[in-house]
């Protein structure tokens, strides 16, 4: 007999204390039975890290009707699967991760965390989604995401997601959203990443930080909405626009275009 | 003008020390002048990880004609951001990462460091290639690779790759390599992937391992290959059948087609 309650299984990449994860737990209460395992300390820019040189632990915070709380000692990704193996009761019927303090949109995936939950949870072949905020501040105001984040959960409680494909959520910085568009990526690159800084010996050391260069022609997308074609809208214009950005991703990252074009090469060696 | 000697910049996740990049450097040497950026320590299983939360620092270990290596603190991510921006005299013709111990074909790609560098070579838009071997011991055998190392970085270096895509290369552990395939990633996920240990305080802690279980029908590909339809592998396959797998991948990671059936979905919140 299936449980009456879905089992929702949380985690994220700013650790069990960030703001974003907590708000998120209240939001999604009123919908299932939740089971958190967070990592004990900050995980930015973690990506899909596992931990495979030491050995990884976990903590009971906080157990209650509805609500385990778990911090673990490694990576968001090894939160997922230490979870799965170890304190979930049966299988979760969605995985959600963050929300997170900063957006992970355009090549921004890559680099993510939070995402790095959500492609474990899809590696699975669990229905999994992400929820990011453009907004890094400890201090940001997650409420207005509210009925959003309920709503795509619900959705994805409801007609779950095809194998291999999971979503990517992420929230604009804005008095009011204007909506939700679903999208794709974002074309562009992180230029000037370093900054650069010098100890008092005298040696140079290096802060990650970065400008966010669009290779989109969003003019051009604009124009192709304006005219009624519905054009797959970038990830980071959407946001740029005020809107919410649901972009589905997917863990095969195979290149179906370049195998192909592949065949003329010549590989004997 | 551009300088004579193509410039190959090289970097791993298994560290500056393992054999798998020293012999790497060996196979390059003849191609082009290579600088080296490589993590000081292993840090397998880094995947895309970046560190935004600590300074990162490089030191140089050696410069000489047409090859200087440095090493960095940081990620494997991190020594490619830091390589591009602070130690190559100009933007490399291709970055070449491995040679790692231990394959990162299927779902391997998101864990892997080697393809972290890959991956970021990319997004930086500089053709880019993994490599990896099918071996984890420490004194794996890499010579057999040699023509098939050089073979592949002449060919980028001749043809260059698309925009968004690199390679995926992985060797299995036999006596002959029968040829090469172009692969796409194969499906199948790991499980049971936590094995207990119990510290002296009768402490449980948890060291990942695991079991990967393939969810391809790999006769059906090869009863495809033997009618002569000329299927695309899975590159756990290739492997498995004692080729050389080449996987093109990509970095938009959108699902195009989960962003087209979502049309239907109701998101007004």
């Amino acid at each position: 007999m299936k449980p009456d309650k879905p089992l929702i299984l949380i985690s994220n990449d700013d650790g069990v204390l960030a703001k974003g994860i907590n708000c998120m737990i209240e939001m999604l209460k009123p919908l299932g039975d939740l089971v958190v395992v967070a990592p004990d300390s900050p995980r930015s820019g973690a990506a899909c890290a596992v931990t495979p040189s030491a050995a990884v632990g976990y903590r009971e915070v906080s157990r209650a009707e509805g609500l385990d709380v778990y911090t673990c000692t490694g990576t968001p990704v090894d939160c997922v699967k230490l979870a799965l193996q170890e304190l979930v009761p049966r299988c979760p019927d969605v995985i959600v991760s963050g929300i997170n303090h900063g957006d992970n949109a355009a090549v921004n995936v890559h680099y993510s965390g939070t995402m790095g939950v959500v492609l474990e949870g899809c590696m699975k072949g669990i229905p999994s989604i992400g929820f990011s905020l453009c907004d890094h501040r400890a201090d940001a105001d997650f409420a207005p995401l509210t009925p959003y984040v309920q709503g795509l959960v619900r959705e994805v409680l409801a007609h779950g997601l095809p194998e291999g494909v999971c979503l990517n959520v992420n929230f604009p910085l804005v008095d009011a959203f204007r909506g939700v568009k679903v999208c794709r990526q974002a074309r562009g690159r992180w230029e000037q990443e370093w900054e650069t800084a010098t100890n008092p010996h005298g040696k140079h050391y290096f802060w990650l930080t970065g400008n966010f260069v669009s290779h989109e022609d969003n003019a051009a997308v604009l124009a192709a909405e304006a005219r009624g074609e519905a054009p797959l809208w970038p990830d980071a214009l959407a946001l740029q626009e005020g809107f919410v950005a649901v972009t589905p991703t997917r863990i095969d990252v195979t290149s179906y275009e370049q195998a192909e074009s592949m065949r003329s090469w010549s590989l004997s060696f």
